[in-house]
C-alpha cells in the first residue's frame, strides 16, 4: 500500500501553511511538484522554498512532472475537460507507479485550498478507478485565495445571514452581483457590469511579495484593475487574481 | 495606536492553525477570549490550548469576556441581529478601552475563517464607527469547517467547472440542492429535502477527538444524521456542524 497526501498549501505566502500540513510534509519520502511549464517556473521556487523552509528531515526527493495543460479550443467545454482529466490521470498514474515504492508516500502540493477548483482530487479517484497500484490518499485544507482576499481587503465574505457564492469568470451571471467572488477568470468578466452600482474588492498574487490590492466602485476602479492586470501579467509571464463585487445598498432612503 | 488581530485558529483541530497566525500570536500581549457561558466551556478550553501549545513567551495575557448571545427570538431577524451587534460592539469597546494600554496589542481567537459567517470583524468596523479609542486591525484567515469537512469526506466542493454556494440552515432552498455547502443550521433542514435525489456529507466537531462523519443518500442517512445529532448535542451540551448537499446526476441513460 501506498498513501498519498493531497496538501494545500496556501494562497502564495509560505506562512499560510498549517502545522497539519508542515506535518504532513514531515511524513513523506516524496513531494511531487508539477509544472504548467516557464510561465510557472516562479510557483514551482515557491513550492520548494516551502519544502526547504518547513521540512526538518533531510533524506525526502522531490519529483517535478509536466502537468498536462487544458486544450480551451476544444469545441466543448466537458469534452476538454474530460480529456484533459484523462491525461493528468495518465501522469498521476505513472508518478505513483514508478516513483513510489509500496509502503511509501507522496504528497501533492496544492495552491490554495484543495476542494476549491482544484481537480487533484478527481484525478486521483480516476486513477484508483483506473486499477493503478493500490494506494490510500489524505487530504489537508489549506488557505485559499477567497481567505486571502477577504482578509486583505478586511471584508467579511457574505452579507449578514446571507449565502456565499463562488463562481468562475466563465459564469459570472448579472443575477450573482448581489455578492460574489470570482476566481479563474482570465478575461476580467467584471467589466461587462460596470453599469451596475456594485463595489469591487480585486487581489492579485495575493499573499506573495507582488500582491496587488484595488478596490472601489467598478464604474472607477474598472479600467485601473484592467490595466494593472494587463501590466503585471506580460511583466511576470502569469497572474493569478480573485476579486469579489458586492452590491452597494442604497442607505439614502 | 492599538493593533487588533482577528485570528482565524481553524475548525477545531489544533493543527488546522497556520504560521502567520502562530507568529501573529507571538506578537499580541493580550488574548481575548469570548464565551458565550457554560455551553461554550469545551471550546474556551480548546483555544487555551491552542495558546499553550503554540506561544513561546511567556508574558501574555488572557482575558475572558461574557459574549452576549443573539435574542433568537426578536420578531424581526434584522432587528434581532442588530441589536446583538450593538451589545457585541459595547463589550469590544470596553475590551479595547480598558485591556490594552496604547502601543499595545490584542488578538480575538475566531474558530473557523474569519470572513466566513463570523461578525467580529463588523463588530470591529462597528466600534471604530462609534469613535472608540484608536485603533488598526489584521485579519489572519483560518481553516473553516466547510473546509473540514471537505477534506475528511475526500470531496471537492464544486461540481467542475460549477459555481459554490455556501448558505445557512434558516435560508436553505430546494433550489440549492444541484450542490450546496450549509452552515449554523439548528434545525436540520435537509430533513425537508429526503424526497430528493441527493447525497449528503455531513459533519460533527470536525477536526476534535469527537468528529463524527455521516454520508450517503439522504433518503438512507437522514433519520441517522438527526439521531446521532441529538444524541451528541445532549451529551456534550452544544453540537457544531456542517454538511453539503449535492445531487446525484443520473448516468443510467
Amino acid at each position: 500500500m501506498k498513501t498519498l497526501f493531497l496538501i494545500g498549501i496556501g494562497a502564495g505566502d509560505p506562512e499560510h501553511i498549517t502545522v497539519q500540513a508542515i506535518n504532513a510534509l514531515n511524513r513523506v519520502s516524496v513531494l511531487f511538484v508539477l509544472d504548467k511549464g516557464h510561465v510557472t517556473e516562479d510557483l514551482v521556487r515557491l513550492r520548494l522554498q516551502i519544502c526547504e523552509r518547513y521540512i526538518r528531515k533531510p533524506n525526502y526527493r522531490v519529483v517535478q512532472a509536466c502537468d498536462p495543460v487544458r486544450d480551451s479550443a476544444k469545441a466543448s467545454y466537458t469534452q476538454g475537460v474530460e480529456d484533459w482529466h484523462e491525461q493528468r490521470a495518465e501522469v498521476f498514474t505513472r508518478l505513483i507507479d514508478d516513483e513510489l515504492a509500496d509502503g511509501e508516500s507522496g504528497a501533492f502540493l496544492l495552491w490554495g485550498e484543495p476542494g476549491l477548483y482544484d481537480s487533484t482530487l478527481r484525478i486521483l479517484e480516476r486513477v484508483r478507478a483506473n486499477g493503478c497500484s493500490d494506494f490510500d490518499y489524505h487530504v489537508i485544507p489549506g488557505i485559499s485565495s477567497v481567505q486571502a482576499l477577504a482578509a486583505r481587503h478586511r471584508i467579511p465574505l457574505n452579507g449578514i445571514g446571507q449565502p456565499i457564492r463562488i463562481t468562475t469568470g466563465r459564469r459570472l451571471v448579472a443575477e450573482d452581483l448581489d455578492n460574489v467572488v470570482v476566481m479563474l477568470d482570465a478575461h476580467c468578466a467584471f467589466q461587462a457590469f460596470v453599469q451596475e452600482n456594485v463595489d469591487i474588492y480585486w487581489g492579485a498574487y495575493l499573499g506573495t511579495e507582488d500582491e496587488i490590492l484595488i478596490s472601489g466602485k467598478l464604474a472607477d476602479v474598472c479600467d485601473r484593475i484592467k490595466l494593472t492586470r494587463e501590466g503585471a501579467r506580460s511583466r511576470k509571464g502569469w497572474i493569478m487574481d480573485t476579486y469579489l463585487l458586492r452590491r452597494r445598498i442604497d442607505t439614502s432612503h
